[in-house]
């Protein structure tokens, strides 16, 4: 399963047939997870070059920068990237609620043998 | 965006064209993101029956559970899963490294404007 982007220096992402990488967003201060998404090459230089996330919305088919519109933008406070280069996590301090239901994260339900709960 | 799997308590993942939903694993200790992977319906039943992690490995196309070979199992503390259910969060207790290559985390390099970083 090794292969040169394992232990490499450069940043080489692994695109899919899309043309994208899921991107994964926490809050650098709880550790908690907000959302999934995905990023292009656009997205990742933009959010490199800005400090503020950026994804591609594959609903749109187009530039993201969260919290544009709602004000829940995300600082980036650091980028990692996972040895097959096909995921990229951002630690970020978020601006407002991650999710579009307005909770924080979009995690907001825990799933057990029976079903899901709040909270 | 809103649907019905937004705000219900009704357990259904939105499978993509492979059966799949993504997986993402975090330290339930640190925090830490240690891995993205994939989980089809079988993987997530297994894993909430047994409360190890188990995925889809999309390269050998089989159930996946990990640390069966290695001795790096995940021991499930915590499951979540998101606003449109594409996406499922695993707080997890590693019993060793999650990443192939030896490291505890698959995020073990940090994205710079001028390339990566290990540590």
């Amino acid at each position: 399963m090794s292969d040169a982007n394992d232990a490499g220096l450069a940043l080489k992402p692994k695109w899919d047939a899309h043309g994208l990488i899921t991107a994964v967003a926490s809050d650098a201060a709880t550790g908690d997870l907000l959302m999934v998404a995905h990023m292009n090459a656009d997205a990742l230089a933009v959010t490199l070059a800005t400090g503020e996330a950026h994804y591609w919305s594959r609903s749109r088919q187009e530039l993201w920068h969260k919290g544009a519109t709602s004000g829940s933008t995300q600082r980036v406070v650091e980028l990692r990237i996972d040895c097959d280069q096909d995921a990229i996590w951002l630690k970020v301090e978020p601006a407002g609620p991650a999710c579009h239901t307005g909770e924080q994260s979009c995690f907001y339900r825990v799933v057990t043998p029976t079903g899901l709960v709040h909270g």
